[in-house]
């Protein structure tokens, strides 16, 4: 008779070996090596908390510090591979199979140790997908977490860097495996539970608090009149155009100009209550002015941002809170908003090729792409109207009946035409291609393909890809925005005034914006000390943004 | 100065006035009204709980219990609109707005009320949609949830049926929302935590237990041949074909009898462990054969089905249980995992035209589509290649540099020529259009898009609308598999035999199918007693289904 029971069995063996190093479910800081080797088991699927901002750093460093051994031949499954110790423990053996999502410090590494065949690359997801595996087919058999405080009964406190922790704990405690958590502080009480305790098995508390990455912050010092130009633009042809109230923004500086402007250039224009009111969202620091100014009716986060904590709890009408008062972010339910609730994502990219397609895979620097695969798509799943949306899905056209139309996700890509040390953004062929052949990747590292972009916006200008109706125009859209580069002089310029005639293309001039007025005055914050009064003094820049 | 906590004041106030029929958080049943008049204000956006399953039934008398001229104008967002009081509401004025995702029973009231001007229609979301909703722009102001149990602190047991619970909780709890919970029994420790405590603000002991509606039973007893042989294609034709591990069943009678047929027809092919091993599912009975026969490595579950908990709680190494050993549902995350991490989804539909845009709608029904359009979409975030997705995105084809193909999820109709009283299946227009037109409505309900199917399947063969390059093609390809049909019979029949030519039609003899073959023998169970059976006692029929 079969035995239904194998999995259930061998968790309650792990646990039980765990228990030895362990009084209940806490375990001190100095046994976290001989926990890990008294649970793991080779072969094991492993996430190890690696976040875009929140670390579990005491259970990676334990964790490469295991006897190879014992321990070996790990599948990580986790979205961010953020510190060294991510990668050490594949030069150790420890690990050798990794599906992952993002990685920005490491993503030079990661290029070479899979040049060197040291990881065995599952693929590098969009966060949901990777979340959405955890429940069919890359289920966690160990999940290492990182929360703020637990009680002795594991009850957890993530503090505002909630993320990935409910995802990753529900497929692992519900499926048989096992859910260790470092804690910076065993208490009697949680401030508030955002993981009951019956699905975490072992707490450990860590010698120091976990840490957490400030990768939000864009100093406002450093935005140039490039891209406050860019912004103008795209608030006015594209924000104002369309009636963008709910939208995603991705990292950048180019974005954080756009917040800068809404209390300035884009209340003058009288848009205020009429786009960018409802935000899937990273806590901005560079958004404070915007809210401050009464422009934003709600965020919803991924994760939090370092310096944050204090202005979120005092503005609870805006953000997402707990009863303890702070931020609750969570990711799965952010990027599923981003896809399916947000009628624009905007973001940047390092390539741009003749179609639209883009990449920031470089073929010696593998970074993944965290969430712009999945908001910067088309969800075909979606059924409800919004104005954006329907006047994107008409101006996409297409033939059949009219009555068959539906609307389109806008997708924008905000991209200087020469990038970092003058490399040219648009390309005949992306780097990602080169890289796929080399390592023999089934599948390119696109980040956003051509079909799911609708508009490019360059210093030159805005393409609007969906009123191209061939291939040829939209190639001679984007050239025709591709400024100097060698993609942009090779352009048809017969075709691009032709373009330009159907406002496929849209200069400056052509949306009454004068370059010159693109001047930092604009800003409604010229640096971070800026933000800092704009917040009352609630926002608390860290160390390395205090440069006053 | 601005006040940042008007929300969050008012949240307070709400309480405060509930807390006069309280005592602590729990509230007697026959309180529920005065309770609902204290806490809800006019115009607040309500989800009362009405899942696939479970619902929130006590409190949805309470609340059409209420008096109109102190609770109206409610805009009501749940993905169920399934218990007469749902609809009784609008008619009552106690709600004015309406936005949801599935109606099975009450499909034929809604449509009359809408025609009727009582319901103000908002849109019929797919589920993960609306849930993407809740935290963009429908964030609920008060939730009314239904669980097993819970403490004196409000912790709450959902017992299997999970489903919508968390997701509709975490969007109102930490957005200055009032969450109140009906439970069978106040318990002293619920079993598990599947919602903390200090997210639910009141707990109702119900008069009596929720309701849950059996609907994923399908009887084996009234599995036709013509379903047999449909299975049958679907299993050799496409899942062999393409190697389908991983994905999602749709509701039917269709696809039980492809589940009826795995431990017989597809393992008399070889086919164990080569498709359907990994799953996106309700706890299906008619699975049962295939999980005992180790067909199946494992199944996330949307929510749970009546009679199957103790079954489930036998086979923890294939569904995701809890430390109480029921099941743990969670429809957020298996849509989620529906649209990310399957390959392939399948499923029914009332029509299909020319060009193979589906629905379920009809001019005297608006049931919602449920997760049918997250499901049967392409999802263009996904960043993970598995053989069988890339060998759609082969056969899809399409122009460019072949470095940068991608794959395609496999989303496959199945469907009889004629359905229920002989009504064609394929029709020139989907009465959904009419439906839009009559109703003023933006957006037309179609189920699944044309540009989303790649599969027909009828009892007249397979049509594989990947391979067709034009859209004559594809409109030849669905006329060919479209039976004695009008649109069946208006086929070209020299491009349909250049159809088969190619393989983009395949007639049951193509696949080395004898329909002679398609017999009831083949079924794994022929009836809910054999389904028993094969389940060693351990599944227990509703009433409904018990006629042995």
């Amino acid at each position: 008779m079969a035995d239904w029971r194998v999995q259930r069995k061998a968790r309650d063996a792990r646990i039980e070996r765990g228990r030895v190093h362990a009084e209940g479910k806490l375990v001190a800081a100095s046994a976290v090596v001989d926990l890990l080797e008294a649970v793991l088991l080779p072969g094991d699927r492993v996430c190890l908390e690696g976040d875009n901002q929140k670390q579990a750093d005491c259970l990676a460093r334990g964790l490469s510090a295991c006897d190879p051994v014992r321990v070996h031949d790990l599948h990580m499954v986790q979205s961010g591979i953020v510190l060294p110790e991510h990668l050490d423990i594949f030069e150790q053996g420890i690990a050798r199979r990794l599906d992952y999502s993002y990685s920005g410090p490491q993503g030079a590494r990661i290029a070479r140790m899979l040049y060197g065949g040291q990881i065995a690359l599952g693929a590098v997801h969009t966060y949901l997908e990777l979340f959405a595996r955890y429940f069919i087919d890359l289920t966690p058999n160990v999940a290492l977490i990182a929360g703020v405080s637990a009680d002795r009964d594991g009850n957890l406190y993530t503090g505002p860097n909630t993320e990935d922790t409910p995802t990753v704990v529900e497929a692992t405690a519900f499926k048989n495996g096992v859910v260790i958590a470092q804690v910076n502080a065993i208490v009697d009480r949680v401030p508030r539970v955002d993981i009951p305790g019956d699905r975490v098995d072992f707490v450990v508390e860590a010698d120091r608090p976990f840490y957490v990455e400030p990768l939000f912050t864009r100093d406002p010092a450093a935005v140039t009149e490039t891209q406050i130009l860019m912004a103008m633009m795209a608030i006015k042809g594209i924000y104002a155009e369309y009636g963008i109230r709910r939208l995603n923004h991705g990292i950048g500086f180019g974005t954080a100009a756009i917040e800068l402007l809404l209390p300035t250039f884009a209340e003058r224009l009288g848009l205020k209550g009429k786009i960018a009111t409802h935000w899937a969202l990273n806590p901005h620091p560079s958004l404070i002015p915007a809210i401050e100014s009464g422009w934003v009716e709600q965020i919803h986060c991924f994760g939090s941002e370092v310096g944050m904590d204090r202005y979120i709890r005092e503005r609870p009408d805006v953000f997402f809170t707990g009863s303890d008062g702070s931020l609750r972010s969570n990711r799965a339910f952010c990027q599923t908003a981003g896809l399916y609730a947000c009628d624009l994502f905007i973001g940047s990219t390092l390539q741009i090729d003749l179609q639209g397609n883009s990449s920031t895979v470089t073929t010696n620097r593998v970074a993944g792409f965290g969430g712009a695969p999945n908001m910067g798509s088309d969800p075909h799943g979606r059924r409800h109207p919004s104005d954006p949306w329907m006047k994107a899905g008409e101006e996409a056209g297409g033939t059949g009946d009219p009555a068959l139309r539906r609307g389109r996700k806008l997708v924008v890509q905000l991209v200087e035409t020469f990038g970092d040390k003058l490399v040219p953004a648009f390309v005949e062929r992306l780097d990602a291609l080169e890289l796929a052949r080399k390592l023999d990747l089934e599948l390119a590292p696109v980040m956003v393909y051509a079909d799911d972009v609708t508009h490019i916006v360059t210093e030159e200008g805005i393409a609007n890809l969906l009123l191209c109706r061939t291939l040829d125009e939209r190639e001679q859209a984007i050239r025709g925005v591709a400024g100097y580069t060698d993609v942009g002089r090779g352009r048809d310029h017969a075709m691009v005034e032709a373009l330009r005639a159907r406002k496929i293309i849209r200069r400056p001039e052509d949306l009454g914006i004068d370059p010159l007025d693109a001047d930092r005055s604009l800003l409604a914050a010229r640096s971070i000390k800026d933000l800092v009064h704009w917040s009352g003094g609630l926002y608390e820049p860290p160390a390395k943004f205090r440069n006053w």
